[in-house]
């Protein structure tokens, strides 16, 4: 999502690159745009869903929103296509350092990910213990082999060890996802 | 894209669904609505990209876009999951009766889907002829052929004929593409 970047006295501003490189966000970002211009991977992340209610139009080609509104997403942020599969994913940070909230994820986000995983597609989260600098890639088969088995509102970080799998920072791509998606289901093919 | 309906003083209102079952958007829409809640595809409409200048916080929990522009899509429109498959397309209407003109698909639309093609999914083009009530199924190899081949600014009305599918009006789905789908790339398989 966006960052807020300080205030004047009625607005604050946003942007969106401004953190970028200090974000998972924007890592992954970066890491997209790697695996894109190498011809490796086309994945987007979706824009940010949002009403509009009211817009100005200062000339015939310029339109100005003059009113909008946040919506809760329907899905997931980031999609795309890796070696013929459909992948699908979103991308969460915590501060702290012994558990990830499950707040931090919409329902029907989680809901939207065990369809994927049910309709042949490769779906997963990705969660970046900031304090830590631990990134783990979860797969949907065990964030819901999870919720069958806990009540627990969020998920130790030794799940994350034990079931998910550790994203090695590297220079370029930044979060190398996809040589995890390698080793779960592609037989560590190369990337 | 969303539609114009009416203006005040200053703004004018937008409302998506204002026109839902009579343009392209709203009929693929309710499709899409219908492949979900029958779990045949899950298939969504990227939100409209826009870039955020201004942003008003009136209480901790609301915020109100108070300035904004449309941003060009970087992608195609609709994205999603069929049959374990990688779907990628982009709808559009015209009024014109003898052909579809070029101008109506952004040039990095077309290298997407073709950069979906080269990396197994399955890329086209729904285009409705609105006069003509026909609204055809392009494959993106026809489009790339065409492009190769052609340097006319249109895509002529029989070139969706010779080469296009018709995609049938239905009741329920309204726009029934993926019958052409499984036509094209599942041996014709019942949906």
């Amino acid at each position: 999502m966006t960052k807020i970047m300080g205030a004047k006295t009625k607005f604050k501003n946003i942007n969106t690159y401004a953190n970028r490189g200090m974000t998972l966000e924007a890592d992954i970002q970066a890491s997209n745009d790697y695996y894109l211009v190498n011809d490796k991977a086309v994945i987007y992340k979706k824009p940010t869903p949002i009403t509009i209610s009211k817009v100005n139009y200062p000339s015939r080609r310029e339109a100005i929103i003059k009113e909008g509104f946040f919506r809760t997403p329907s899905t997931t942020d980031y999609n795309g296509i890796y070696k013929g599969k459909y992948i699908d994913f979103d991308a969460k940070e915590t501060k702290l350092k012994t558990a990830f909230p499950l707040n931090n994820i919409h329902p029907h986000q989680i809901k939207h990910l065990a369809c994927i995983y049910k309709h042949g597609g490769i779906g997963f989260l990705i969660v970046r213990f900031t304090v830590l600098n631990k990134t783990f890639l979860l797969p949907i088969e065990s964030l819901m082999k999870f919720l069958d088995e806990s009540t627990r509102k969020s998920i130790p970080l030794s799940y994350f060890e034990e079931n998910g799998y550790i994203i090695k920072d590297k220079y370029n791509p930044r979060v190398d996802y996809l040589s995890v998606l390698d080793m779960l289901y592609f037989d560590g093919g190369n990337l």
